[in-house]
Parts: structure tokens; sequence; C-alpha cells
């Protein structure tokens, strides 16, 4: 276990009961304030370390890193050092916000400006994405989307279980919590017209996902093995790929969603690393039939990350959907060692969705299609109104944590609000 | 009309016969030389003006662009600058390589540095590409596709004529021409077995496309309209989307291509602006059913552009394919319009494939598949061989250009060889 991982590490630094940010954490981001132009951050409590400030005052002498590698308005840089080197930066990130450790801590004029309260900044896009695969690799969800639509007697098509199913995602609309989403207008076909009609979507969805990025840039032509593909993964975030079901049924053939899903994808802001989530990993699903031998793999390699979906606000809050990561049954090894085995090549701050996270039960599914089973089964919220899918007004809120012994490395809200169409 | 389109124009910089670069083209690239690092360039005959020796003498004095626009590894700040601005660079390089101007024409040293022999230059990748998204526009394409595959009598998918089908691609995998290519392996369902097997993909394919490139970031939520769509589409390239047709068949359901494409694309180096292609406008093919109104529009917004296939080099290079860029049922406006229409945002150096350019005969058919009709008509090649599909060591060349009055407005070659499977 990483020294940073210690689940009996305390910070100097006040961790609130609950918080997503101990210092078991420490997930990566980027942050402004009104004084301060974008830069890279890591959270700590309800405060974000200015990792620009700690630089400059010499905090990360001897770690050789390249001079401006966090005074830039994306991660990517920082990533692109790889796994093993941004190891080493959370590692000396814990030992400077360790209780026992008074380099920064005996130091109250850096202290001061290295730790900014939460409230004074605004979190920004943390990557760059140079691609967005989104894959489909929940068989509860993939069984539940071909019930609903083809044939409940062969819910997954053929080639389901023999590969990971993925489609190239839009990166242009991939926004961050908190941007507003307004509700989208296409092409839907009603059932009882010939010919489709121009309208603002009447089955606006979620799907509850998570998403990891990638932190080095691969040949093309070259592959990523099974085993090689961890070092190229940074870390994750939560991922609402939002969905226009309407006009999904009506474009999807034969190419594949297009327009009711590239309107807008939200994420969470804070990047929680590979590193920070090792203590969580559990066996995946039992894979029957056996995959071919380039998908083959050795360890555990799915994570037990809690996740919710919550709709509303405030004390409005409802919970649609509680489920878990490790439900999914093709892992980010997998994943990648498939999408690159024809050569395909990776680059820095790549985003790779899960594809929605559906666990065995109605209360883990991971979109308001399967909640409410198409919106024959309306849910009730707590402010009393029905819900078949979102409405405008609606604040849609992910949240993800894993926990153990008393640690929760949690992933920050990953939320939208959907305003009416334009 | 332009001053800088006039077929009646001549240039000082001598333009071989048949040149697919006399002054009425002047397209846009990146390229380097031994001396040079990658910096933006301007094609005339067989020379690359170098546009930061230009603007450092102060042949751009007046028109306000930015320092260093133009020394840069991307076209994007400069086509940032957006369709006027760009228009205005391309008069103003027009008029100093008029015959009538001796601006640069009497300064002897300043020409002779200005210009350098394409021999002496390596073209690079032009753009940064932010996004990628392929279409579905050619009606003989889809039918060919859906006859061989789906039901003959209703080739065409319901949607087909009532929007342009698209699907994202992968950006990170498309390259310049000349970049040799790995066959692909992957997963294929052989006919006579239950199960896929791994394997190097054993029908390889061309896909013979046109793409645009916009020039515009556009908010997220705002849509962009057939009208408005000319303003963000910066000029256009030769696109060969590189396709594994057995992969393909396999993984496509129910999400789209992935794989089968993903491997790579091969672009032309020089983009060809609309500007230089305005006076090659032609009538679309009648749109019945009538579209929505978001898709109407006004005007000539097809383009006359003839484009071949070739497979071979040297003496041995046979031509399998003639069609041309008219042939298109659904046009660039259309396909903006329709792409934003949802609130999808734009961003500078997005490209935006036609898909595969099929005529109504044969032998303008866009790809292998239906040139041999999924492989039951074998074609002769000049060098006596036969080819179902594309063969490793074979070299896949498109070409294209808009001829009239004398003026031929070409893209030079977009080519790729195609290598064993690693």
């Amino acid at each position: 276990m990483s020294k940073a991982n210690n689940p009996k590490l305390k910070s100097w630094v006040e961790v609130p009961n609950g918080s997503d940010f101990p210092i078991q954490n420490l997930p990566f981001g980027i942050f402004k304030t009104q004084y301060l132009t974008a830069v890279a951050g890591v959270a700590i409590g309800n405060h974000v370390l200015d990792l620009v400030y700690l630089y400059e005052k010499g905090f990360f002498d001897g770690l050789g890193l390249p001079p401006g590698i966090f005074n830039q308005e994306y991660l990517n840089p920082f990533i692109g050092l790889g796994r093993k080197k941004c190891g080493e930066v959370r590692e000396r990130i814990s030992e400077l916000l360790r209780i026992d450790n008074d380099e920064l801590q005996d130091n109250v004029a850096a202290r001061e400006l290295a730790l900014i309260p939460m409230e004074e900044v605004e979190m920004r896009m943390p990557i760059q994405i140079p691609n967005y695969t989104d894959f489909y690799s929940s068989e509860e969800h993939a069984t539940n989307v071909g019930t609903m639509f083809r044939d409940p007697k062969n819910a997954l098509l053929p080639n389901w279980k023999h590969l990971p199913v993925g489609y190239h995602g839009r990166t242009s609309s991939i926004v961050i919590s908190g941007t507003p989403i307004h509700r989208p207008k296409g092409q839907i076909k009603p059932l009882d017209s010939e010919v489709p009609v121009f309208s603002p979507c009447k089955k606006l969805d979620f799907e509850l996902e998570m998403a990891f990025i990638t932190c080095a840039n691969t040949a093309l032509g070259s592959s990523v093995s099974t085993k090689e593909a961890e070092d190229n993964i940074f870390g994750m975030v939560l991922f609402n790929d939002w969905s226009a079901r309407d006009m999904q049924t009506w474009e999807y053939v034969p190419l594949g969603p297009f327009l009711a899903k590239n309107f807008a994808s939200t994420i969470s802001p804070w990047i929680v690393t590979m590193d920070a989530l090792e203590p969580f990993r559990v066996d995946g699903p039992k894979q029957n039939p056996k995959v071919l031998p380039y998908l083959t793999y050795e360890g555990k390699k799915n994570y037990d990350i809690g996740l919710e979906v919550i709709i509303g606000e405030g004390k409005n809050e409802t919970v649609v959907s509680k489920s878990n990561f490790k439900y999914m049954y093709w892992n980010m090894c997998q994943q990648l060692a498939h999408h690159t085995v024809n050569g395909c090549n990776l680059q820095v701050g790549d985003m790779y969705g899960s594809g929605t996270i559906s666990g065995p039960e109605k209360g883990s599914f991971g979109s308001m299609l399967e909640i409410t089973w198409n919106g024959k089964d309306p849910i009730k919220l707590k402010d009393g109104s029905e819900r078949k899918f979102i409405e405008d007004g609606d604040m849609v809120t992910l949240r993800g944590a894993a926990e153990r012994d008393g640690v929760r490395i949690g992933f920050g809200d990953c939320s939208g609000k959907i305003l009416p169409a334009i």
C-alpha cells in the first residue's frame, strides 16, 4: 500500500466528517479565483491547495517537475508526465498535509496563501479532451435496453459478451459540473406519424456513468495489453451522459447515437487518481463465454465505488438510483486493450466513459429509461411531483465514493440543471 | 467573383500544366524543412510560400494579423480568425503572386527565401482536430450498402431521407497523406463459426470521402442555420476513411462502427478554401420527401469536384473509381445545421467527413465493398493482379480537382500504403 493511502493518516487541514476529500484522496483539478487565472490544484477537506504556489515556493524541489507544469489551463501537461511521476507528486502532497509534518503547517504565511477555501474558487474543465469514447459495459443496462427495444429473449446482441461494445462521442460538449444544459431540440418520430416532427426532446434522460482519463500518448499501430493498461490510466470522474431518448430511437440506425447524446455530457470537477482508488479493487463478474486471449486479465480490475443519482435540490433532493461501479461486466483494462488492439492510438487526456452503470435491481438502474421502464412506471419525488423523464428546471446530481476503514474517497458533485429549449 | 478567382490571372511563379495549385487555388497547409520548424504555407505550382517569412518582411502589414499567427504547428489559430479575415489573406497572397505585381517578384532575395521547392518540404497535419464527425450522405453509397447487407427493397433506412445520418469518429488516428498504415487486427466472426476469432482484417477497404473544416467556436446550446453555415466553413480536404469491413459487420450493432474505422483515416495535406471553390457551386439532387424547415436551404450548395481512387504506384497506377462530390444528397450546410440543431457546439478545426461518395454507376463507387460487391466481383489491376479488397503493400491514392475555364483547383494526393499487420 502506498503511504498516501494509509487509512490512519490525519491532516493538519480540517477535514469535516463525510468529506469527499480526506488526505487519502487528493484529487487533481483546475480552479480559478477572483485573483488567479486557471491553475492546477488539489482538494483537501473544504480547501483547494494551490499547486503553482507550492511549486514556486520550492515545495516540489527534487521531483524534477518542468517549470510551469501547474500553471496551466488544463491538467494535460501534468498528467502527461505519466502515472509514476504523478504518483510521486501525490505522495509529496500527502506528506506536506500530514499532521506530523511541519514544512507547510508551521509556515503560517505560506499555508494561508496555499490553501484557498472552496467557496472562493470556481472549478474549470480539468482536461482538454482530445478523444472521447463511450462504452456500453454494464450487462444489466444493455439487457434492460435490449429487453425494452428489441427482444426480451435475446436482449443482448451476439457480440456483447465477446467484446466491450463502444462508440465515439463528441468532446466539444463535455462540460463541468454546474453548467446548465438547455433541453435539446431535434427530430423525433411519434408512433402515430409516418414522418418525423421537429420538437424539443420529450424523453430527456441522464446516464449514470464513470469515465477514466488516459495519461500517455501511444503510437498509431501499437496496442496496449490488459497488463499494460493501468500504466495509461491517470484517474476517474463521474460522468452524466445526458440522452434524448426519443431522438435516439429515430436517428440511431445504422451508425449509432448522434444528436441524442452530443448536446451535452457533464463531468465532476476533480480527477480522483487510480492511486487513491487502489485500496478499493474488487473482482469483476465472471465472464462467460470465455473471452479471446487479448481480453484476458489477471487480478482485481473492478472497483467498489458506490454511486447515486439525485433529482432535486436542497431539502427536495430525491435519490432515484443507488448503483456501484463494481457491477461493470467489462473492466477498464479490457476496454483499453480492445480499443487499441486494432492499432488505434491513445492520447493524453482522452476520456473513456463506462456506459450507464445499472445494478441488478430496479433501485440500482442508471437511467430514467430503465427506472420508469420508458415512462410506463413513473417515480415520485420528495416534493410530491412525478417523473417519467427529466423536466425543465430539474437539477440532476451524480455522487460517488469508495468507502472503507472510515476513509471516504469521493468525487464531488456532478450536477447539471435542465433549462427549457431555446 | 473574388479577384483571386479570376481564371485569367497568371502568376510570376511557374505553374506547370495540370498542376493542382494555380494562382486561383492558394490552399493552406503546415510544412517543415530541414531548416524550419513546422509553419504555415500556401501552395503555388511546385512551390510552397512561407507565410512566416512574408509576415516578418511586412507583406501582410495593414491586415491586422496577430503576431506569430503563421508561426504555429497547426493552422487552428489562423483559421480561427474567421472566413472573412482568411479570405483577405488569400486575396493579398494572390496579389503578391500576380505577374503584374512587383512587390515580391522584383525582390530577388525575398522571393528566393519565401518560395521553397515542394521536394524540400515535409507536409504536416494542417489542423489539430478537436472533433471529427463522419456523415453518410451519398444516397448511392447508402443504397448499395443497404442492398448488400439488409433488404434490397428497403435499402435506405426510414430516417435516411429525413436527416443527414452521421456519427462521431476518432481524431487521434487521422493522419496526413503518406503515413503508412498497418493492417488492423481484431475480432471477426466467420460465417461458419459460432464464435468470433482474432485475426488481421481480411476485408480492408478505402472510403472515398471529402471533409470540411470549421473556423468558428460556437456556444453550447446555440444552433447554426443552413444560411449561417458557410460562414463557419474554412475549406476542404480529401479524406480516406479506411475501413475493416469484416470487423465492422461483427461489431457495429447497436452503437455503430468503432474499431473498423478508428485505426486510421488519411487526409490530403492542403486545405483548399471554400473561397477557391466558389466558382464550382452546382445544384444538389432534388430532395424528396421534403425536408423539415431547419434543413431547407437556398442557392447552390453542392460543388462539382471530380474525384478518383487509384490503387498502385508509378506506371502501375490503376484508377478504380471516378466519382464526384456533386452527387452528395445532403450538402454541408444541411449537415452543419443538423449537427447543431440540438445545441451541439462547433470548434475551430473540427473535421466533418462526407461519407463515402458513390456515383450512380459501378465505375463511380467509392469503396471496394461496392466496386467488387463485397468481393463477389473482383477487379483487375494494371499489373495483372486481382483485388477483392486492399492487400498488404497496396498504395491507395485519392485525387480530386474542380476544373473549369482552364483552371484546376486541386487537392494534392491523399495517399496511404498498407503494411502487414504487426
